[in-house]
């Protein structure tokens, strides 16, 4: 069994994850440890995290470094920053960036409010910029930072690291002195000759990919950079192998999740936004603006997205419950909203919701989708008449797309008949699929019909 | 200087891509070497493929099999399927598929009009699998396929795979017996120990990752596969391992691409059809209904397409144009129409549009993107008017899915004034760009406003 977490209430497992958008059941998502409380618990470590962040992304075919890329317009090292800060027993996180870009990563703490996070200058390798980070945290003259007992290395690339392994990696450092996260290997290793051809093949099934995050022994590791030489600065990859040379400490290897793999090519961005768009549309929040639950269009609508939409994880309320449920709501990760205005026929409903939603900060680290869903009845007005008073959507969606919450509307026609009534809705529901998966910034403010 | 193709007329490099939807020069697709000739010219060998696909796909944690997975409606193994078989000088494909899914594949080859394709049992193992493939060509009483000089082995779930480096293995395999593209590791491979811990790690710089396509002569691999162990056929990984050990033939090692990755995991599905979305997105054709070239809305719509819209190729022409020049659209392949409807209307310049798409057969692979212009002068007919005349685009746009051509509206808003013209005309280009780049079939039929 893994070694349980601090603390006697604690689960012996390791605790539910709260690093990003995570695929554990968000509602669980409260930590078994706060950050405050974290150093004072017995035999748990005081923790601190360094994430070089110098590269240049040559490999990527992009002129921005990769952990600037931005996904859903916020930079990759960003979401990598959530995952860590989340994550109430690290106290320190430590950045390695270039001179070049220390104003852009100022920048992206503000904007995104990241917390306990300190700059240091990257060296010219991802070693040197790893000891920088080190030797910032073992500096007694800072005194924002503290040297701690265990330091988690990780790359600014792998943005869905979750705290189970993080708590793996520490724990087995803290017994171990090293440890690191491993993936099986995808392609057999080859080792080519000086002529280029092939010399021998690795047995798959025996060797490892290395990944992150990683863990040591503060002391460990940074004996190992003091000691070790120019050309394993300068040419080296792997701080297992420093802290195995120059720390004689045999690392404990910890198998990781296919989700921490490293954004390196182009298509790793893409398959990164992909997983980003995935997660944030697994919650919708079904605002009605009728409290009583008789039969009607509202809830014929709800009833359908339930049936023909899956793993997505519905909640409906009055607009007073969004209000007053505002804390569950952000903590459940919900950044979709379908506002179905049944009794009034303009927008106050959804203008409250989105105020509400500015509010909130919600929309901070992801882009929150806004459905104004209203209903054509055949009988009343003109159709076309209907349409054009629905356009003025597009003014409110400018405004909110300043706050990053994307609006659009819906206009579903309600014909007598049921079959083509059915029909409308199933269109309806198709249409708010599309929305939220897509999260798609070039077409807010479209009033779409079904 | 890598060995020129064959054939005296042919450039001395490598010829042009065709394979795919590749990043060369689409108009300089015609490769230098046809089927049919292809095997008379001088020196050239004989070349036929064998793609094991008997995989089950158990590492993408989804239930069907990876080679299966649809990517913009189409199963992966589809997209592998083309790219090789526009490439002229391979003969014969042979793909290994379980007895359950052979009915899947015989759809696939049907629907897609796959050529030169012959299905064989898989195996347990994908040595196995390998192994009926090779069998087969080299069956002397199977009349459809013949013994070739030389064998390409590569990959279903690695559909982005260009002529020229199958050219290269092909080439180096003639000369050397065996040849593989490789790729530098992205992550360190180290050695475990039996108790989890670190053993040791590889030097980075030394190894490499072995990607597919693989060549062989077919006499070294059969022979290998002929002569090898069960145990290899049950547990080995590696073709190029196989030619060593049993043809004592060293393989030539080629540098691939980037793209050559292996579709592995959900996240790499993700990728792919990201890619393929930005390739199909390259090239827009404007369908104008004027003839005349003076100032007039579409041309400004054209201008600052031109302007706003980057790394996309815009060619324009009058309706009989793209009657006229259908075979160029194609070979070009271009995969979006925007129809600018100034004179007429109504929708009968694109309804005439898609039908000369439907009988082209352009949709067939790619999912073809229409957008339907309009425009919207204030001083005429109410805009609510307007609006619920282009709602027909609705049903037509129901026709065209069937053919795999996504149909949706635009209605541009003509204001005199002309900063509000600008306005209305750049919200029309980020609309397009927006459908063309995302390729949604949720909201096929919609009428966007700009």
């Amino acid at each position: 069994m893994e070694p349980g977490p601090p603390g006697d209430s604690g689960p012996a497992e390791p605790g539910p994850c709260v690093s990003g958008l995570g695929d554990t059941d968000p509602a669980a998502s409260a930590s078994w440890l706060s950050r405050a409380g974290a150093e004072t618990r017995r035999g748990w470590p005081t923790v601190a995290a360094v994430l070089p962040a110098g590269g240049s992304g040559e490999r990527m075919g992009v002129p921005t470094p990769k952990q600037f890329c931005p996904i859903l317009e916020r930079p990759l090292i960003s979401y990598t920053l959530q995952a860590l800060e989340r994550v109430p027993w690290i106290k320190d996180i430590v950045v390695s960036v270039t001179g070049e870009n220390m104003g852009t990563m100022n920048d992206i703490i503000q904007r995104y409010q990241h917390k306990h996070i300190s700059l240091v200058e990257a060296g010219v390798t991802r070693h040197r910029s790893i000891f920088n980070g080190l030797k910032a945290l073992a500096d007694q003259s800072n005194a924002k930072l503290s040297k701690p007992e265990v330091v988690i290395i990780h790359d600014a690339v792998r943005p869905f690291v979750e705290e189970d392994v993080l708590l793996k990696v520490v724990t087995a450092a803290k017994e171990h002195g090293a440890a690191g996260a491993i993936r099986p290997l995808v392609s057999t290793v080859i080792s080519p000759s000086a002529n280029g051809c092939l010399d021998c093949s690795l047995d798959r099934d025996r060797y490892r990919a290395s990944e992150m995050p990683q863990a040591f022994l503060f002391d460990v590791i940074y004996g190992a950079y003091q000691q070790c030489s120019e050309y394993d600065l300068e040419y080296g990859t792997e701080c297992l192998q420093l802290a195995l040379k120059y720390g004689h400490t045999k690392a404990r290897l910890v198998e990781g999740s296919a989700d921490l793999w490293k954004v390196t090519y182009k298509r790793d961005l893409y398959a990164a936004e992909s997983i980003i768009k995935e997660r944030t549309s697994k919650q919708i929040y079904i605002v009605m603006d009728r409290k009583d639950r008789e039969e009607h269009i509202g809830v014929l609508l709800e009833e359908m997205l339930k049936n023909e939409v899956n793993n997505v994880k519905f909640t409906s309320g009055a607009l007073c419950h969004v209000g007053r449920d505002l804390q569950p709501i952000l903590s459940k990760q919900c950044y979709n909203f379908v506002c179905v205005n049944v009794m009034t026929s303009d927008f106050q409903e959804t203008q409250e919701l989105l105020n509400i939603l500015k509010e909130s900060n919600l929309s901070m680290l992801y882009p929150v989708v806004v459905i104004s869903v209203h209903f054509h009845a055949s009988e009343s007005v003109p159709f076309g008449e209907k349409m054009e008073n629905l356009m003025k959507i597009r003014e409110c969606a400018k405004e909110a797309k300043k706050r990053n919450i994307l609006l659009y509307g819906l206009l579903i026609c309600y014909p007598q008949e049921e079959q083509k009534l059915q029909e409308s809705l199933k269109q309806g529901v198709t249409i708010i699929d599309a929305l939220v998966k897509e999260r798609n910034f070039g077409l807010i403010g479209q009033l779409l019909v079904a």
